[in-house]
């Protein structure tokens, strides 16, 4: 079964397309469990716990990991271990490098047990080919991304259409095995709409819901395909930081359920079964 | 002193603009070091007390660190905390994310004693700006990659001009505090001219010579600025992997002096002395 194939089984099954974005920070996490032994671990496990059975994916920024030093890599391999099967998981690392050296974040990443990966377009298909190898595994490529200043470059109009569309189309190419897929940040409703067409088979990745203000509603319409999958929409801060006391868990859940709901919702308006 | 003006000073100092990859890969590594305890850091050690003296800076690929797993991070640190002062680091991490995330990222590697870090400016000054809001430390950015797929979206054209030359002159703009760069292939001379004309004081680390085929005296010619300065050379297997047997450090060290000597000839005859 292709990478694409597990995403849409996993959409089925659970009735969901809800990712929860495990982006840990020590200065958010409740101080009940900054005291205890290993306390990030116990975080993040409490919080997969707590939402395993209502999520398709969970997707780790590496960033978080690695600012914590030596031991960030060690937590992350324990996480990414501790979520249960049935979920996909997915490495946030954007990385982007040429050939050989893409060839060893690969093996590091996948090493770590992700199912997929975040990477960067810049520097073509030399640095995604050796996340695409194997059909099973694959990648989410940066394509339009939800800060503010995706401007800079993302939007360059050549041959009368944006960078990102050029990103859309070729990576549609690059995706002979069914494992490729997009970002598409959540806070540009209307470019989403464009984005689709010009891929409207890969599944996208969503960030930009919540704490980033995008528009949950035209996210979902816009960005799922026609049957309203092929979309994973991440809350990070929204989920996992809903309460800063000791019912963090349980209204991660909460949050978890709302916003799996309210995706649903607009899925069923859009293709009702 | 800013980030580029401590460049511009060890290259006057040391009168080199060579910098040594240190991308550590187990299966070059001879095998005598191999059989030792700490192998890989034992290997590191060697290279850099035989060329510390002849070079500008370092640069370890994160991807052969993370690749190593768990250990990958440690012995980076150990790495870069055994490089002596008045040699530049340099992280090559080519991260890219969005601002909070990006903050991360900084801390990570700065807390990792970088004095330098590659990014990715897909993102834009967001994904940046946590990077040179010290002047004293500062960031290469991708302008126009080494490797052949550097054509799939750096060429596009937008406005009459290719996107790494947007870059280029976007780059400069951020550079209000004096420590941004950019990284620009040896493999790709005839470019390289242009983008010294989009950047004309921008530091340029450039990548590609040796093993991937660039032309060092092209490279050199167009790649300095109108003093000879401004660029770091770098060079990773050919100097790290020069010799697979027992002399693999006195190698390295006589591969370094040839290569500075080789781009000292260049920049003697482009701005002589």
């Amino acid at each position: 079964m292709t990478a694409n194939e597990t995403i849409t089984r996993i959409i089925r099954e659970k009735d969901s397309l809800i990712c929860v974005g495990l982006d840990v920070r020590p200065d958010r996490i409740p101080e009940r469990i900054m005291a205890m032994p290993d306390p990030i671990f116990a975080f993040n496990k409490r919080i997969i716990d707590a939402t395993a059975d209502l999520v398709l994916a969970y997707k780790p920024n590496l960033a978080y990991y690695e600012a914590l030093g030596t031991e960030g890599w060690d937590l992350l391999k324990r996480t990414v271990d501790y979520i249960p099967d049935g979920v996909i998981t997915i490495g946030d690392a954007k990385r982007g490098d040429i050939g050989t050296t893409a060839e060893h974040y690969a093996r590091a990443l996948f090493d770590l047990g992700f199912d997929m990966v975040t990477v960067n377009p810049y520097l073509g298909i030399d640095s995604v080919r050796p996340f695409i190898e194997d059909e099973t595994r694959g990648v989410f490529v940066l394509c339009l991304t939800s800060n503010k200043s995706s401007r800079d470059f993302q939007y360059l109009s050549a041959d009368g259409r944006p960078l990102y569309l050029h990103v859309a189309e070729t990576v549609s190419r690059w995706n002979e095995r069914g494992n490729c897929g997009l970002v598409a940040g959540a806070t540009h409703p209307g470019e989403l709409t464009a984005i689709r067409e010009a891929a409207p088979d890969l599944p996208f990745l969503i960030p930009g819901i919540g704490a980033q203000g995008g528009d949950l509603e035209a996210a979902v319409r816009e960005g799922t395909d026609t049957r309203g999958e092929a979309a994973v929409i991440n809350s990070s801060r929204g989920i996992i930081y809903a309460s800063s006391g000791d019912d963090f868990a349980d209204a991660a859940r909460r949050e978890t359920e709302k916003l799996r709901e309210a995706v649903n919702r607009v899925r069923a308006g859009k293709h009702p079964t």
